[in-house]
């Protein structure tokens, strides 16, 4: 069976990056989301927890129910119902009707609309749905927002930061005169993290860059963040190909020699996307010959397991797309394996 | 959270057109790996079943595990290894080696290779492996082949059908000398088994058409097969945008005028491929508004809930892809309702 593995010290590498800069490990937010980017739920937690993380960040309460001894604090971003929540849990309020279908003493954190227009409440509602939100006795534990254009070179950055400096001190104002305290303001996902020097807010959303990968071209080059998954194949079969020979669905691949391949148990189920060309290049000089199929791939290897990607950038090229899509693709069905 | 629709009357339709061609329910033999093409292996199982089908084809014992109850024989593609596999399980050899993994009374079916250059022993190795296999008092229960292009329009389904008739009459001669009898011969995937007029085979592995896909224009258009699987999200939160104002991440949609839109929860980890333009049609005159990202997209809607698609040939179209990946790649934590 397909496998993927994970590198510990590679991932500790990472955090060390990340809390160096953030001064201060407490206020770190892992976000694990979607199986942790694909990395496997669970392994990242375990080795989150290893290293010191407290705060993590996920979709929904299937995903923050299976992390829940793991972490003091858990940010739930979409999934608002009724009913008791866990005091570790924190709900995100990305609409003001949100609001009406919590229980009392839920912990919230109020999303702020600052540009991306996606989720959370326009600024000028923050007044009547933090009054909203105290009508009900929920507990107001964060503000925040979401950058839609940290990791791109444009004004767009500044703008939302202004804005949500606009939040700030209108949060302080409102803050003072309810005596309300405690509330954790955050806005920097990984890019919007580094790229701003002295990072001075209450806690910072780090999802790919704990996972190794930048996304941002522009960013001072000794953020020298590493991969955590490689993802491995194991060998179905192997057969001689003759000169001229063809492999795979449609026969894309034409061999010009007699050579040797075996046929590796990964496939576009597994997540590892469909190609359609001769051939894809892939570590250790192998190739992926013809057409990446359902379950299987076709390599001039007759190795018992080979390397199919050691960095999603390589992928992400290759699929015009970017890394997260290649990461959070693949099939929480593999088994993940921390090296 | 976003959800799937499986459409029975739809199913059972493709059924009664694959069964009225193959003349012989008990011949057909229902593929069910990577989660029934991203169907859900229970739902679907349970569906098949009460039609009345008795074999099914899987990728490995974890998968026939799951549906061991539902089938009377299940075909397992590519997982050999030591242990005793059930009774109702029949193993793939797809490389000689494979034998020598196996228990006695294991029952195996021997693929043969006839010009995928992918899985499967050569038809030289047909004798020698069935006398390794008898040695090893393996059952032989299937002698099958896989077509590399029965779905395009060219010779080589025709050049493959002809060395298969090879490999039947070399069978013919070795079963009457080693007086062996109940080996199911198949060659038959869904595309293969429309192209054929009589089908007299005694097995026909149909995957995608029972999902309601042809995947080959050639084929007669009275074929009238309908798409079983919908996708549908729900909605998270609703906001007013002005005119000019952008969405989502890198604001790659503008507004040319004042619109309510709402953002849905569903997104490129949930399976829904990532794209990156301006919007893209869904049905019900909806649109989504700007990149899909990794658990939302944003549409021009207030509904409670929006159907994403009904039929995976229209996303295939858009991803440059087929139909096969787009219902694959559907994360099997969306829930999967049978209407």
């Amino acid at each position: 069976m397909a496998y993927i593995k994970l590198n510990k010290k590679n991932f500790f590498h990472n955090l060390d990056i990340i809390c160096s800069h953030a001064k201060d490990k407490s206020k770190v937010a892992i976000v694990l989301k979607d199986n942790a980017y694909g990395h496997g739920l669970i392994e990242i937690s375990t080795m989150a927890k290893e290293y010191g993380i407290q705060n993590a960040v996920v979709k929904n309460t299937y995903e923050a129910n299976k992390i829940k001894g793991y972490f003091k604090n858990i940010l739930i971003l979409a999934d608002v119902h009724n009913g008791t929540y866990s005091h570790t849990f924190h709900i995100v309020i990305n609409d003001p009707q949100d609001i009406e279908c919590l229980e009392e003493n839920t912990n919230i954190h109020i999303k702020i609309d600052t540009g991306m227009h996606r989720n959370g409440i326009s600024i000028k509602e923050l007044k009547s749905t933090i009054h909203k939100a105290l009508e009900r006795n929920l507990k107001i534990s964060g503000i925040f927002t979401h950058h839609k254009s940290a990791d791109v070179l444009s004004s767009e950055f500044y703008w939302q930061k202004e804005q949500f400096k606009l939040v700030k001190n209108e949060l302080r104002e409102i803050c003072e005169k309810l005596s309300l305290s405690n509330i954790k303001i955050h806005s920097c996902n990984s890019a919007a993290f580094f790229r701003t020097s002295n990072p001075n807010e209450d806690l910072y959303r780090i999802g790919i860059a704990v996972y190794g990968y930048k996304m941002d071209n522009f960013l001072k080059n000794n953020i020298d963040l590493k991969p955590v998954l490689s993802l491995y194949a194991k060998r179905l079969s192997t057969r001689k190909i003759n000169k001229n020979q063809r492999i795979g669905y449609g026969g894309i691949f034409k061999s010009n020699e007699d050579i040797s391949i075996s046929t590796y148990d990964v496939g576009y189920a597994d997540g590892l996307k469909r190609f359609n060309q001769e051939y894809i290049d892939i570590p250790n000089n192998n190739k992926i010959l013809g057409r990446v199929s359902m379950d299987n791939i076709s390599v001039n290897s007759t190795e018992e397991e080979i390397c199919i990607f050691k960095d999603a950038k390589e992928q992400a090229k290759l699929h015009n797309t970017i890394e997260y899509e290649i990461l959070t693709s693949l099939n929480s069905n593999i088994k993940r394996i921390i090296v």
